[in-house]
């Protein structure tokens, strides 16, 4: 870059966002903001954050404070990687200590709950004048964390500021490509945490890989026809943000989303998921949003509303792919049928 | 159908020509030409094909015969499903046998050697007058013999064939759609394979589920780039016989090419994993065609080239996966790199 290295803040310490702030720590100066004070002191003393990601180390020259505003006051750079639903409250906060000019990158997969609205929409309500994009892809935390090999795609609606961005991210084994299709990323994103439940739930109830590579396919179809009449690029959702993510998702048993499908399968409540696990997985509420989305748009969503059925109004799981194997199916692309 | 229930003959006694043969044989009155007398047999005295679907079922109904002539002659439906390399003989001996107009569907994913052509190719090639289609999709056989839900689609060049067609493979479990892209289904299930021997590649050196689904997506997007080119449809690659193959391909664990791939990562010669498996991996063959194919299109194929300089000459697995992760990433869409 032509000016001076950037100072990038990550706000939000979870799994992904301490990963983020890994990689960007390898690049230029990075400060993770979190509400927890163990979390920060973990990765102040120990370069870990034990709690969700066990004894992976992170990058040592990650500094980690509980204090919001001075982790906020030096960035030219600020990423958003707390859950949805506190998104709004925390860029509320950070809005009268940040520079002006500096871009908000989202790593949030879901929609906030009422107003349905992607996270870069909220940024640009609660902070105007600031560039919002994502990043996203098909990124298991602790794999990236790992150093296996990943790749993610950074969205902002100027491309050059696309490019700049993706080399605070970029490492060897974590390629960023770029574009402009924020809107595409975003709701892919999101949409997929809905389908990573569904794909679940066909494993919980022991389907073979043949099935589980149709739901993923059709999934794909339906989250695109919901994503492209809400204004995202259909190129998007077959990329990494889209069908890469689903893919790694539906076949990763760290997935949460899938986690939550699987136990539904095998007869378990949704407190006793949520038990289970000591995160949050998007997806659960994403689907309700999505119905009202698609109910806007005036697009059926046959495998969502099966979702729907099964969370929020007790439709047992067994008669839920019973139900989806019923209908005919047609023409493969022009077709309305799941 | 208005007129009488169509006789179906299916042409080739392996795991995929028998499970179709099984779940046609569901419908209608159906014929399987195998040239192995105990396969045979064993379908017509004990309903099983113990050679490649070990203690699986068949429909009892399904009839089989080593007889070309007798198995041809009263067929109103051919299916093709020998090895892509005897594809063009065994048609030379049906094409005098069978009656006019009788449409061919093919289930072969593989391109004829040397002249690069695909099956429907050869088929308009030796038997004009008769259409020429595809059934393609991720159909493992085994799983679709024992009663997992799957999908595929047919191509047939007129829509309403392929409606009428679908009636006859498809049942409560086997979903089929329709589409009338035949090249590009068929392009999508031959090109698959190729990218099915890089993902098991990347498996076999125990890269995580991350790198699976950026190899997967980026794949895709190869893929889908020479397809269109050659004149098949990108939404079709984004289907079933793209997407939905690929994916099962690359995560089932009896995915033949997925093996070799895998075998490879493992440091054994071609000739050493191919005694391993009794079944051919089309996916071997294909990658000197498909690179023929690029160079004739003028498209570079990063990953099929990657494959083509380790199964053609010699290059080391492990200079593979760190060559193409030396590459910078650019664009998602319109960049040019893998």
């Amino acid at each position: 870059m032509a000016s001076r290295n950037p100072r990038v803040t990550v706000l939000g310490g979870g799994s992904w966002g301490t990963t983020i702030g890994s990689l960007a720590a390898r690049n230029t100066e990075t400060v993770l903001w979190a509400r927890n004070e163990e979390t920060v002191t973990d990765i102040n003393e120990r370069s870990r954050n034990s709690r969700y990601l066990q004894d992976i180390p992170v990058t040592k020259t990650l500094r980690a404070t509980t204090d919001l505003e001075e982790a906020v006051a030096e960035a030219d750079v600020l990423v958003l990687g707390v859950p949805s639903q506190h998104s709004r409250g925390v860029l509320e906060q950070v809005t009268k200590h940040v520079r002006p000019w500096v871009p908000v990158v989202s790593l949030v997969k879901g929609l906030e709950q009422g107003s349905s609205k992607r996270m870069t929409a909220i940024v640009e309500e609660v902070m105007p004048g600031h560039p919002a994009g994502v990043l996203a892809g098909p990124n298991i935390a602790r794999e990236v964390l790992q150093g296996y090999a990943a790749a993610a795609t950074i969205a902002m609606p100027e491309h050059r500021q696309a490019e700049m961005l993706q080399e605070l991210f970029r490492t060897n084994l974590f390629r960023v490509y770029t574009t402009t299709d924020v809107t595409g990323v975003e709701y892919a994103g999101s949409l997929k945490n809905v389908y990573a439940i569904a794909v679940g739930v066909g494993d919980g109830l022991e389907a073979g890989d043949n099935t589980r590579a149709m739901v993923i396919t059709r999934a794909l179809r339906e989250m695109t026809r919901l994503g492209v009449s809400l204004g995202g690029d259909a190129m998007t959702f077959n990329g990494l943000a889209g069908m890469g993510d689903l893919i790694a998702t539906c076949t990763s048993p760290f997935s949460r989303n899938r986690t939550v499908g699987v136990g539904l399968a095998q007869g378990k409540s949704l407190d006793q998921i949520a038990a289970e696990m000591n995160q949050v997985a998007e997806g659960v509420k994403t689907v309700a949003t999505v119905m009202k989305l698609a109910a806007e748009q005036g697009i059926d969503l046959p495998i969502a509303r099966e979702m729907d059925a099964v969370l929020n109004h007790g439709q047992p799981v067994k008669e839920t792919y019973r139900g989806l194997l019923r209908q005919a199916p047609g023409h493969e692309v022009h077709g309305d049928e799941w």
